[in-house]
């Protein structure tokens, strides 16, 4: 493959990496993805940095664009724009990146990710008929590592957006023997501060977090996404899915923040409504039932499994029955990562065959 | 403190991290501790090595001892013998340590852990009345990490020797919600190949392998420490512990090894059968009834978690009941470690609070 960036291919990869890492620092909330962009100079050089903050403000490219320093026509003609998500091409809360970067006089923009929403794709090709380069990150000799992790950043939305349902985990947190309560019903706690601080952050991290009404009921959680010293600044949405009444007195209602009761069991009807609310990534905070119910329609995307080394040998189980008879039909899922939080290990998992691809 | 030896503390730290790393490649059944011995010159170079291979093969300070080629007296006035474990001055199998080393004339003796054996103990005595200058590894100044390794490589046998009573291992190997079979009572194989063969390097590394007759009946296991070629060099011995036969055709009584039938429930009984019987380190691997039976009675030491990313909703849990009835009252765990398996990963954790110092 031939190309004529000058800049080498492994100061893209650098620049990729480091648009990552600002990427990560971005609010994933509010049904945007999180995207970040490095312009450097022909030797590599950082000259603008610039990452999404969440809906409403600038896209990376903007950001970046605004930081850049003026610079010369030949300084130009050596500049290399390179953002983690194929820049977008359409009107949307902020106008469309393309006209920026061709208004700037950027020289070549190298992506990682095609964008996958309809309305904001064929960024790569409307660049390229306003005369600026346009490789992908592949085409550029960016290295397979640093591909991943932008591919990563945008893996949710991406699968979200393809399907027009949201990206969905499901959370539990258990003993190694798999019990989410004792005999008696108590649960807090099973896990330590350290799997709940981080239980908290994946909340603020999502657009929507699910719970049925059964656990409103035993555990009347808040589900607001919290510190210890109190509220975090990017709140999810709380949902409650079922049929029963939210008691008066509820947390649900007495933390602030918005929520809603879709009255409803039907968790892909809920999802449905979800997504055309702008929810691209949900949590599924609980219960067992519930759990039960979306793995069993195969709308799980990713497990979030919160294991407290200790054992408890009875009490209600992470899961309540899947339909599982026989071994060969109990649901598999590949190990995406294991982390020790305090004592506690979370391990993250995504199914081996793809999910649903839903019916809306 | 002032210390006479000549090696300094960062040359003895690496050749206490060499003795470990020499020692665990030693045979760690029957009975014995693993150990292993350098002995250094005054710039901290090896030069000789030893560790012990198993019972009845001679100690780690005298396969160094006989690596050791002649020395001027000069030259052994400048040696230190760096060994992970107190030598021993006792006639047992083989010949004291101590009358060896100083017989050859070794000047000082560095050694990280003392020996709790009381037939063994009084090494370091015996040799300072010889003359041969002894410091722990502490004195010595070797690093804690360096000191913590040696440590945790007869973590099981000092704690074993010092309570008559073999150290406890427990294992089950279940699905995330903590299933050890599906409701048809399927279980082969929740876990992977990977998982599968580091239990057996774990089997091949204790003394006895101990079933109930509840898992002879349902799983049939040959309990043989085997790799995918056949059946290990190192097999431990095979017990099962219960009230109820052993059928004529089990797989027990099919493969080739020893085992044994204790005919009785008391698990706590059957472990000092089973130390007078010479083991150690004793791995407990199913079922869950036994397994709960032994931490009612806190004889556990360890847990081996082996957790497939799968679930299955219902069937076997990993522990039957603990008589636990509010979370308060679960036995917890400290998390020693987790290491990816394949897919699975595998958690090792010891009780918060000691196990029964037993009633032998």
């Amino acid at each position: 493959m031939t190309t004529t960036v000058t800049t080498r291919a492994d100061a893209l990869t650098a620049a990729m990496d480091h648009a990552v890492t600002l990427a990560e620092r971005g609010g994933s909330a509010g049904g945007n993805p999180r995207v970040g962009c490095v312009i450097v100079d022909a030797a590599g050089s950082a000259r603008a940095t610039g990452f999404h903050r969440g809906a409403g403000s600038p896209h990376a490219e903007i950001a970046a664009l605004r930081s850049l320093p003026r610079l010369s026509p030949a300084e130009l003609a050596e500049t290399t724009m390179v953002v983690t998500l194929e820049p977008c091409r359409h009107h949307g809360r902020t106008p469309p990146c393309t006209e920026a970067i061709r208004a700037a006089g950027i020289a070549r923009v190298v992506y990682a990710v095609a964008d996958p929403n309809e309305a904001a794709a064929g960024g790569a090709d409307a660049l390229r008929s306003a005369g600026v380069e346009v490789l992908t990150a592949d085409q550029a000799g960016v290295s397979p590592a640093a591909r991943a992790r932008a591919e990563e950043l945008t893996h949710a939305w991406r699968t979200a957006v393809r399907r027009a349902r949201p990206w969905l985990a499901a959370k539990t947190a258990s003993s190694l023997d798999g019990r989410v309560a004792a005999p008696d019903g108590t649960s807090r706690w099973i896990t330590g501060p350290e799997a709940r601080a981080h239980a908290h952050t994946v909340r603020a991290g999502v657009d929507a977090v699910v719970v049925g009404t059964g656990t409103v009921l035993a555990d009347d959680p808040a589900l607001t996404a919290r510190t210890g010293q109190g509220p975090r600044p990017s709140q999810p949405l709380r949902v409650v899915i079922g049929e029963r009444d939210v008691p008066p007195g509820a947390q649900l209602r007495r933390q602030p923040g918005p929520w809603r009761h879709l009255r409803t069991r039907d968790i892909s009807a809920a999802l449905d409504v979800l997504y055309a609310d702008g929810a691209r990534r949900v949590l599924l905070d609980g219960g067992p039932t519930l759990i039960a119910a979306a793995l069993r329609s195969g709308l799980v995307d990713e497990l979030h499994t919160y294991l407290a080394p200790a054992l408890i040998g009875a009490g209600r189980s992470a899961v309540t029955d899947l339909g599982v008879t026989t071994l060969a039909e109990a649901p598999r899922f590949r190990t995406v990562s294991t982390t020790r939080l305090g004592e506690d290990i979370l391990v993250i998992a995504r199914p081996t065959t793809p999910t649903s691809e839903g019916a809306s």
